[in-house]
């Protein structure tokens, strides 16, 4: 089963390193996202060690498990690379579940905190690691090694009532 | 290799069925993505045929190609779904995104219209399906089995200047 059926939102986590060459791999899952005519608006952030999290985590009252991490991801779309700007938000969904994705590929855990458009949230992220105006904080992605053994496995949300179809023939 | 790094956007397809099998499989694909506290806001919409499909095509003039799919899913926000309604787009993002992946899982081609929050793009497919007000068009693929051999294969699209470090001890 791949891990599309796998991944769930995993909040705890050991107190165990994220190898590098993970890491690596995680953000090239997140660069073959598609976007919109390819502009690839997005910048990513890594963001390691418990005084940092810590910090990281304070910037919205839902990101508290944050501090329980072992790495943190902040994906941003880059204004000076938006083309065409009404998409950059979709275009960094997509690198952000290829991120989860890729994670538990790897057999870690990982959530993802919603931030923008708030403008609180996208602020003090800003302010904290002054990266300038130009790169809008779109999420925050948790990342370790699972605490509880059945992190990583399926719970099934298929709900049938969500399918509806066009006549085939209209 | 996972379908991460071979999916790529097909937009020229084989006339081919795609199976209804596999189109549920897709959906349910869909169904598993993260959503900010588990809201789930979508509702998936199965176009097939010729005349649906190049009906569909000219709700944006980016879309031409849909007419060369063999289905056709439309990704919809349910307001009625939305307790966290800034979030129902990054919910969308993450389950198109899914959507493409299991596609290229299951051998098919795929490619992402971008559809919210064009007000135009929008109100066509409203007004097509006549769904009610509730139902947000956020997203079109088209599907099919892919003409050429490399539609599947991996392009790589990793970008090391875009990776910035926060300081681990600070």
């Amino acid at each position: 089963m791949n891990s599309i059926f796998t991944r769930r939102s995993v909040r705890n986590f050991l107190e165990k390193e994220v190898e590098d060459k993970k890491i690596e791999k995680i953000l090239r899952a997140a660069m073959q996202a598609p976007s919109a005519v390819n502009q690839q608006p997005w910048e990513f952030l890594v963001v390691k060690g418990k005084e940092n999290l810590l910090r990281l985590s304070k910037y919205s009252p839902y990101a508290t498990s944050l501090k329980n991490a072992n790495v943190g991801i902040i994906v941003f779309g880059n204004k000076e690379r938006m083309m065409f700007p009404d998409y950059w938000q979709q275009d960094l969904g997509a690198a952000t579940q290829n991120i989860l994705l890729e994670a538990t590929e790897l057999g870690l855990g990982s959530v993802w905190y919603g931030t923008a458009s708030d403008d609180g949230k996208m602020k003090y992220i800003q302010d904290l690691y002054k990266l300038g105006d130009n790169l809008l904080p779109y999420s925050v992605i948790g990342i370790g090694y699972p605490k509880s053994a059945d992190a990583i496995s399926f719970v099934d949300r298929f709900d049938e009532t969500r399918i509806h179809y066009a006549e085939k023939n209209n």
